[in-house]
């Protein structure tokens, strides 16, 4: 592949090979679509002369499929790379520090999954301390359930402590207010950029013609609601207060060279959840509080892949939309550096971690701010960056 | 109030106290937004002249808000009951019988609670016969969790028999196949006009302000793939594959005759819970299977209000949508004709139900349609109708 005749610092994470895409908006411009390069991002309405890219969301440009990602992805990387096309694109290029950046697309549904062994294991423990961590069937289908597409929100979003109702085991009743376990979690989400008609399977085969791309979500969790609330019908109010996404969707078309194998599955899947390529991810996450690296969860151990994601969840016939995100469930790896949550971390509190600053947490305090990036490997040797998911804490309403 | 020159038969439910709102295409015309009266369905964009009905969707009306919604409701009321207005007004009104009816808005976010103490006691009993049927949070708070929005189907949408992951407990290993268990779950719909800002608790007082009004839902639900999922994040696949909505959304403002206090609620709710104002609601439900009537749910014996749904969901903060639905989860009462689902009418099977035509039935066969309507009280005598939500369950795709 040739060279940009961007200005991209070493070890930037969004070279030529990335290409990841945002909503933003110069200052006192209107809302766009662009693609970010270096410490760049390049406006597409005005680079490609298409209005699909003078929008608020990328979910017109999602919808058009994979044929049509393929070829606005080569005519940007030779709208980069030609000299003769600079003079003419250069003008559409907006550095990164002086735009504000969105949402990039509408939430159709969201589905959260619970896809780490590690992650379903220790909250097994914690939650069910009488019984085997893992439940008959997590290691027969990607568990998961529906979030609140509503409260998805843009990297930087402040984030209002919830109140809710509560009961801790030794309460006598249960009584309404601050949530006292608020906590984060570090997952991947796959956007779905072509639909599929009701009634319709989607295999594991089709994943490349309906996921877009990645991107990294914080899924906020205020775990003594949860705790009260999850039996039976699952989590609610525990998250559905806010849920944080990147600003970036790297493409898959960037993930090539990250695709890796899932751990092995045993028991062997069943026949629609079983995959003919690799889709496991070699995503590694970095969880920070306050700027101090606290985890380092790798997506690459996640038990199951996206694409078995996506089969579970339609293999029931059910419509995927332009739009729809899928997330992967915290992700946590074997050693306890590698945990994705607070509560793991911190083993419900029973733990707590030391900051720099001599402070320490069980789980989050207002003022907090957490962020969560991730890097891949790309394509001779390059890496690809995933950019920052960002929260702070602001105290409750009441 | 006065009389409308429109033909309305008697007992029809669709009087000048209803004024339901749908959205219709009369034949070869586009979509557009309608209110039934009597057999007939009047075209509003065409009798005020307003642009905001000329769309496939209630949700730009929708988001108008309360006093708008009055306003509107007025107008239509001098429309129909002025008679130097009918010469205008008459043909903007099409026989009900011509036309084709929509899913009425689309749908932001689907809620589904798991309001009726009789439907819970009965799932419970059967889902985990060695524990009390009420699990230690239901009488504190209004269970819920969050459906597929994408699979909100008009009525009359045909319904396919999902295929799934089950497993029974005697079988030695989960199977994937189509669903033996495929049920129905007559249920009570609310609609969300106006939205709310994230960070904000709706309160059970503006209940009326959100709130746009009143459908039937019939939530489809295969009880085998849910037994074997539903641990421990909830219903997914059992539920996602179809739920299928009326056509008409009953305003609120038709419903005050219909307003009851719910059912004594002991221990007394959590404050965010109480309620100034009954919004208990005497809707009488009737359930028929290829036309027959097989059960008979009171909507009046609903454990937690409407009202208290929508101040737990916000409580946290969560915003509100144009657009969200929030259904009541089945409606059951105490005596064996009232439960509104089959695995209760034939206890998952064990007493089988026997039809007219000698037939039996556990759960739903291929061919079999069901039919939900409702109707409640209405000022000086009438009653408000409902309509119906219909489907048909085809064959499985494999």
């Amino acid at each position: 592949m040739s060279q940009t005749w961007v200005d991209v610092p070493a070890g930037s994470g969004f070279g030529l090979r990335n290409l990841p895409y945002g909503v933003f908006a110069p200052q006192g411009g209107p809302r766009r679509v662009g693609v970010r390069i270096g410490d760049y991002v390049l406006d597409l309405a005005a680079t490609l002369d298409d209005p699909v890219f003078a929008s608020g969301s990328l979910n017109a440009f999602l919808a058009q499929g994979r044929a049509r990602w393929t070829e606005v992805r080569n005519r940007i990387v030779m709208a980069l790379t030609e000299d003769a096309q600079r003079s003419r694109v250069e003008p559409a290029l907006h550095p990164v520090d002086g735009v504000r950046l969105y949402l990039p697309f509408e939430v159709a549904d969201y589905v959260d999954f619970y896809a780490s062994e590690q992650h379903a294991t220790n909250l097994g423990r914690m939650f069910r301390p009488d019984a085997a961590p893992l439940l008959p069937n997590w290691k027969h289908l990607p568990v998961g359930y529906h979030g609140r597409a509503g409260t998805v929100v843009a990297s930087g979003t402040a984030i209002r402590r919830p109140c809710g109702q509560r009961k801790a085991p030794d309460d006598a009743a249960p009584s309404f207010g601050r949530s006292r376990k608020l906590d984060i979690e570090a997952e991947v989400g796959f956007v779905v950029g072509a639909g599929s008609p009701l009634g319709d399977a989607v295999t594991t085969k089709d994943f490349r013609e309906h996921v877009f791309g990645v991107c990294l979500v914080n899924d906020w969790s205020a775990r003594d609601i949860q705790a009260w609330e999850y039996v039976p019908l699952g989590p609610f109010l525990g998250k559905s207060f806010a849920t944080s996404l990147s600003p970036w969707i790297v493409p898959l078309d960037a993930l090539d060279a990250a695709r890796v194998a899932t751990p092995a599955q045993d028991p062997a899947p069943l026949e629609y959840l079983r995959e003919s390529e690799d889709w496991g991810l070699d995503l590694q996450l970095r969880v920070r509080l306050n700027g101090e690296l606290i985890a380092q969860p790798p997506y690459a151990q996640m038990y199951w892949s996206p694409a078995q994601m996506l089969a579970h969840m339609t293999a029931n016939g059910a419509a995927l939309r332009t739009g729809d995100l899928f997330a992967s469930g915290t992700v946590s790896g074997p050693d306890p550096s590698q945990r994705g949550s607070l509560i793991e971390l911190t083993w419900n509190g029973a733990e707590p971690i030391t900051l720099a600053d001599g402070t320490t947490r069980k789980f989050l305090d207002d003022g907090d701010t957490v962020t969560i990036s991730a890097d891949a490997p790309g394509p001779e040797g390059s890496r690809i960056g995933f950019g920052e998911v960002i929260g702070r804490i602001e105290p409750a309403a009441r």
